[in-house]
């Protein structure tokens, strides 16, 4: 019999992320009780009855009570709202984390709630999610050989951060630790750019007088190019306002190299045309070779 | 038994689009005898031996003598060295057509090499491909339900055009005619664009100093989006030359939409970031009901 990592969790917020966690530990034999918190009675109930959850609360202050574990999976906008709801009654034995796409404006969110940050404060981010969401969505695999970005604070009590660390491992994920930061700078970079990218794109050809023909002659390789331009609008502006510093940097280190791109194709310069190619092919193709991934353009 | 459309057909540049048409027609049955050419004897002897061609020449203004249908499946920068070889020995009964991706350069290549347009040149585009390349990945279903594009020039002859038209359509292809410049803008917003921006983030990511990091924590919506930066450097090359000023102009209108994305971030504009991300989700789940695409983002 697994030994019990946590007592009594729970997850605000019981979507795609908080149910695949609160199944991958229960299937893992590591909780012995998962309480779900939120505003929405009727997904809660269909969280209890899928089994995600074993009880419910819509008072956030009430669910956490005699929890050792809280893991906030709400949308970023939220974080403050349901730090502030938990603030009064959170204890020396609750840890608390989320799964947060930007890891500086949800510690800035708990700064602003708790005045000072409790040292069982551990922000954390699951590198993990698929095209679906909401509870009916989750299974308890979501997280297995996935990475899961912790970014401990000055604060948090290496407690804290064991513990947080073994629930994610306990779903078969891997647990890597790096400075808020750097987190967001890199998130920025590899997720936060290339929504915009996309979503940019889609929506310059979709002003285009050809619009039809446009999207008519659009081969597989557009459909994979513009796939995460089909994401949640709600959640992309929730992260492009918490994560705006470094998500604007990255936006303007892209335009200026685009811009060089430019002008070589302006001047026939076929030499630096061919070395970026093929330096991003390389560069590409190593990524896929890395992460073991089998797959090239159409 | 099925009408012969070909009696003599020559594939110039037997590669995996040359050799799929081949493999096409003979499955077909359209065609009676399929010559090969090209510089490679190594590869012109695989595709005879592949069954794709019957015989092949290396000297290609051989190789379409006493053709009926000549179809120039060579990169966009060798299509000018091309037509000059065949210059003097084509005929009243010899269809010229090609498969560049970019149509106003090979239009340019033939008038520079034919001095006259031949009423029988009738230029195309199939929007089809693989990852893969050269003979041995050719299928006979590649332009199976896969789109045509035929840019008739004011030359060309009627015969020609319904020549043509029919090839690709015993291939199982949905053929259609468009001008030359509006073929080149829409396919530099649709294709050549997005393979701009795949290779200029990868390449603006891979100069990072956090590269490994960066590629470390990528996840599939970061794979599907750079997936074609995979693409053949010398290829993307040519198509850049080749649709410069229809590329150029896409590349800065796709430039002003992202500074104004930029701006909305930087200013904390929820109304102008919610509409984007809305409108472009719309336009992208749109194109995918169009296209009968079951996918959506990670």
């Amino acid at each position: 019999m697994s030994q019990k990592i946590i007592q009594r969790l729970c997850v605000i917020g019981v979507g795609l992320i908080g149910g695949s966690l609160a199944r991958g530990l229960k299937k893992a034999g590591v909780v012995t009780e998962v309480v779900g918190a939120g505003r929405n009675v009727a997904h809660l109930e269909k969280a209890k009855e899928l089994g995600v959850i074993d009880s419910f609360e819509t008072d956030i202050s009430q669910a956490v009570k005699g929890c050792d574990m809280v893991v906030l999976a709400v949308p970023l906008g939220a974080m403050q709202s349901v730090f502030e709801q938990i603030s009064s009654v959170i204890t020396e034995e609750m840890i608390i984390t989320d799964v947060g796409s930007a890891k500086a404006s949800v510690v800035k969110a708990a700064q602003q709630a708790f005045k000072s940050l409790p040292d069982t404060l551990v922000p954390g981010h699951p590198i993990a999610g698929t095209e679906k969401s909401g509870v009916e969505a989750s299974f308890a695999e979501l997280f297995d050989n996935r990475r899961i970005i912790l970014t401990p604070l000055e604060t948090s009590s290496s407690e804290a951060v064991s513990k947080v660390r073994k629930m994610w491992q306990a779903c078969g994920a891997d647990v890597v630790e790096t400075s808020i930061e750097h987190h967001d700078e890199v998130l920025a970079a590899t997720s936060h750019l290339p929504h915009m990218l996309a979503y940019s794109l889609v929506d310059t050809l979709a002003k285009m007088d050809e619009k039809k023909e446009i999207f008519d002659f659009a081969a597989g390789g557009f459909r994979d190019f513009t796939r995460i331009a089909s994401s949640d609008p709600e959640m992309w502006h929730d992260i492009c306002i918490s994560n705006k510093d470094a998500l604007v940097t990255m936006i303007k280190k892209f335009t200026d190299d685009l811009e060089l791109l430019a002008k070589a194709i302006e001047a026939n310069d076929s030499v630096y045309l061919k070395e970026i190619f093929s330096r991003a092919k390389k560069a590409r193709d190593e990524f896929c070779e890395d992460k073991n991934i089998n797959d090239s353009p159409e």
